[in-house]
């Protein structure tokens, strides 16, 4: 079975088409490398574009959030989403203006929601959220009570297309421009975290769990 | 003068609402600290969501892309947009997996494309661009022609509403969690820039910019 998602007019990469991919081999790790996407969907309308945490299981993207929030009643009823995932990489200086770029992994998915209402189904997802945030987080914290389950609304949304754009590597410029005594090169990027920093109201005597430790050295 | 944007339905924080700020001096500090955003839009009565560079012009947001592309398009024709820009600061760990959350600063904003076509404010756009994502480039690099400018569409979307939403500090349990032996606090996150990669093809004897050196020291 082939692992790619079909090509339609919705999800076709046409600007710099071959750094298109329609692959859920190259889509989902992106996908997956990332804590939060932003989800757009239409009200009245119009685009709105909302910030969100997101986890993925199988070909399904989950969200959440409160039971009242606008995105999660119009998903919970079957809405509409684009959710997109951006990953910087690097700024790519070109000798020219004109061919300066950015080094990036992105994912554009589409599907429509699905509300989680079976209690188990539910839990599975808030562990899956949890454990995609911190991994050793579930088992460590309180979990949910069925009140703090009812508050929060879970969608699944199937993943019906996809693409990734990705761009590497060095500036592309014009033949003409490499004989310029200008610099050109990559400046990186990446995302990096912290020490942990403890709640003022910890508890004595509670140390940093190893996971923590372990999570804050995965991203240096 | 005021320098709040007005609150209608649209711009409206619901959830968490105390999180939610309408001050422009709140606002266009998040916008200018991100190197991209994502823009909402409707086609074919869908949402989009796309990642791009982003620039501000006072009350204006400036997109680029080729002129061939369907976002610059629509917003050439008077399309609206919806802009969002996240930062991620932080995961917060509460005692309990209801209170997670994290430590951001997003701002969305709303307007329609208004097409750039005066070569002058074209150009003033362009170095604009080139330098929020790269201070001290446009006096270095080779400068755009006439043909370069013109296969890029600019516009300029004035904002007609924003708001900020930002989370900062320690967690909030319930009352009751605050005795458990679970560790609880903030794993901060931040961005930061590697050390310049010169291209492969980098001219011998040309060395990294003295104003490339301190922007990557910006970052660390």
């Amino acid at each position: 079975m082939s692992n790619q998602f079909e090509k339609t007019p919705l999800n076709q990469v046409k600007r710099y088409h071959t750094r298109g991919d329609y692959d859920r081999d190259t889509i989902y790790p992106i996908v997956d490398a990332s804590l939060i996407c932003h989800v757009g969907f239409v009200d009245h309308g119009r685009a709105i574009v909302i910030p969100t945490i997101h986890a993925r299981q199988g070909d399904n993207i989950l969200l959440h959030g409160s039971s009242k929030s606008r995105l999660m009643q119009l998903l919970a009823k079957g809405g509409e989403a684009c959710i997109t995932v951006t990953h910087l990489d690097g700024l790519v200086l070109a000798r020219s203006v004109f061919n300066h770029s950015m080094n990036y992994r992105s994912a554009v998915l589409y599907g429509s929601g699905v509300l989680i209402e079976d209690p188990d189904e539910k839990m599975e997802a808030l562990r899956i959220f949890t454990e995609k945030l911190i991994p050793g987080r579930w088992d460590d914290a309180r979990q949910p009570t069925p009140i703090e389950s009812k508050a929060t609304k879970i969608v699944r949304i199937p993943i019906d297309l996809g693409s990734a754009k990705v761009r590497t590597g060095a500036p592309g410029d014009d033949e003409a421009d490499y004989a310029l005594d200008i610099w050109a090169g990559v400046l990186p990027m990446r995302t990096v975290f912290g020490e942990p920093e403890a709640d003022p109201r910890l508890k004595a005597g509670v140390d940093v769990p190893n996971y923590l430790i372990d999570y804050a050295a995965s991203l240096k």
